[in-house]
């Protein structure tokens, strides 16, 4: 083969999920778009706020062309990061200035560039706690290190401690927490916090340098019945957040997001230069200055959460009156759902002949479970329910 | 250290060009912005075409939101590549189509992409042709690969076939060309192309695979007096497009290019498919919604270039009359002038002492020169005249 033989494999191995989608839209050509429930993918179905596209119709029409289109400092703006430095403390209680801060084109930009700037050899081991995003070892293999998984505690899916402890060696570099969690809908409890905090701080010492956890938090506002998500920097020192405003300002494909790298971390000038680093080494020159000049006015506007919170509702209700087994979501737009048979990708392929579009949750390291998207038009779900009944009784004769 | 070493070395050199142009920034606070000459930094100094802001303006206002700043495919929007493509088509008579084009976040996202793409083993080298633009090692490396330099051509600043063929083994993976070229402003006569297409096609065939063109073209469409840019494509079957919107459009800070990989290169489907897959790998998810969407519309529209013109011209001519040996640009927007002692990093220092700001081309791989961008105000062009008088007359008393 000429090229990388792994890039190869990355490049031509379409993800289910978005196999799925894909044959989602296909069967919608043939038996129309209202009789295909699709379920399978986290694009949010809810616009953008308004002050978004009013603030870039603003810049467009005010601001000089040439600083509003040109080079940002790499690690971007001082306002911007000034500005979500101020947002971040008012919400928070916490004391981050701008040099907290370098600017990404989003989580998995974010996540990336972590990974890189604390893997130092081949041997190095990220840790994640199942279910998890899939993504994560792509980009853990890319930095050259191994992802190690925790299996999932799937009554409350928080995080079985005795399980991350047994994984916990000479080798770990951080740990990934994603709360609240894709695709399980899960919010870490601060108790769960703590313990995990005790637990690193303990573990660091016997190993003799920091574990990282690194807080994967695209959808910290995404939460309902006013559930608090415990601002991780606060309960331990050594940790990375990385933000995307994908799932909050409704806006994935534009790739904005941060770093956090707070005073706390060990030695943070270090740490805060290596990022910038691993920025420069992944070919990101600055994120898209556009978009850094827009979030300054726009910290803490979020879509209508309560349409979703809406949506899992009329889901949660749903499925449980047929008879599913439901995680009930404090946040995100996923619910996790148990199979009805060990096999989730049978049940999925069970499901897919009455048209309903769910994922498999085996790629999320929780076999048995399948992730409902719920980020979807709401009379999609209403729609589907006959479908899940059909599928429920095909089990339940 | 905790973290990874290389990462830490990368994020905290600062590059000699941004350390100058922060120094002319405080400079200017002491002595009066109109008596300091930048000539550093490569930031487009006109403003982007009208259309670019008219068509943002138009999108946001009208287009759906959802869709608007929703995922594309991680190729791109279907849409965007089409356009592309037929523009291509129209300009160079060649007939690429969809998907020919990866969508990506610039240049530098382009060419990080390229490099992890082809790099198969930590052997596996990548020849660049001096001067050129010093992030190339950064990207080389970071995908695994080792960056091989051939001396410049300092008489026409063509390539040196010599030194060229000398530097190919049986690890050379690709020739990366800069054609306009930044530092020096030449652009690769057809002569020039058709004599490195003979060779690589030649040595192709000795080591067994094929050796890629990376042809880096951010500057295309900026040449002056009707000169022409070989497509190289055209000339060459291996051949990668690495290309911006950033100079072309004045939007350097918002990430948007492409890679181009033709149907004629070997094995294109799989080759295609390690685009994709180092995309992936490197945590690009999609390249910016809204600036896809926007290019659709932009396709051949240019900032005025004609005002880079009048800038060489009057610089060239300038620094001609005033002694100066400088190679007269037919492209980008920067000058190089041989500097007046041998060691160019001291010549850059006199200058600096009269508050003239220009980069030593050690960097650049080319000792004995500096780069002048004049990709700025033509008022501190004219004003800067009489500041290089002084310096040539310390060398000439």
């Amino acid at each position: 083969m000429v090229v990388n033989e792994s890039m190869y494999q990355l490049g031509s191995v379409r993800s289910a999920i978005r196999e799925l989608f894909e044959y989602g839209k296909k069967r919608a050509a043939i038996v129309g778009k209202e009789n295909v429930y699709d379920f399978s993918i986290g694009n949010p179905s809810i616009p953008a706020p308004q002050i978004v596209n009013d603030t870039i119709k603003e810049l467009v029409t005010d601001y000089d062309s040439v600083a509003l289109h040109g080079y940002t400092s790499a690690q971007g703006d001082v306002e911007t990061r000034a500005a979500i430095a101020e947002f971040l403390n008012n919400t928070h209680g916490t004391h981050f200035n701008a040099d907290n801060l370098y600017m990404t084109m989003g989580a998995a930009a974010s996540l990336s560039i972590c990974f890189r700037a604390l893997t130092s050899d081949a041997y190095d081991e990220f840790i994640t706690i199942a279910p998890y995003f899939p993504e994560y070892k792509v980009f853990v293999n890319a930095a050259g290190a191994r992802l190690v998984e925790v299996p999932a505690d799937t009554e409350h899916f928080q995080i079985d401690f005795d399980a991350l402890e047994e994984r916990i060696n000479a080798h770990t570099r951080g740990v990934i927490i994603n709360s609240p969690n894709n695709p399980s809908g899960t919010v870490y409890s601060e108790e769960t916090i703590k313990k995990l905090s005790d637990l690193l701080e303990k573990k660091s010492k016997e190993i003799g340098r920091p574990i990282f956890i690194i807080a994967d938090e695209p959808y910290r506002e995404i939460v309902y019945d006013g559930i608090k998500v415990p601002f991780v920097t606060k309960y331990y020192d050594n940790t990375l957040v990385c933000y995307s405003y994908s799932k909050s300002l409704s806006l994935p494909g534009e790739r904005i997001g941060y770093v956090l790298v707070p005073d706390e971390v060990y030695d943070k000038a270090e740490l805060y230069a290596a990022v910038c680093g691993a920025g420069r080494a992944l070919g990101y020159v600055c994120a898209p200055s556009l978009f850094q000049k827009m979030i300054v006015k726009c910290q803490g506007a979020t879509g209508d959460i309560n349409a979703y919170k809406e949506n899992r509702d009329l889901l949660y209700e749903g499925l449980t009156r047929i008879g599913y087994h439901c995680f009930k979501p404090d946040g995100a737009f996923y619910m996790f759902v148990k199979a009805l048979e060990d096999d989730s990708n049978a049940f999925c392929e069970k499901a897919k002949e009455e048209d309903v579009l769910i994922v498999a949750a085996d790629g999320f390291g929780c076999p048995g479970w399948v992730r409902i998207s719920y980020c979807v038009d709401r009379e999609m779900i209403k729609h589907s329910m006959p479908a899940f009944e059909k599928i429920y009784k095909k089990y339940n004769k």
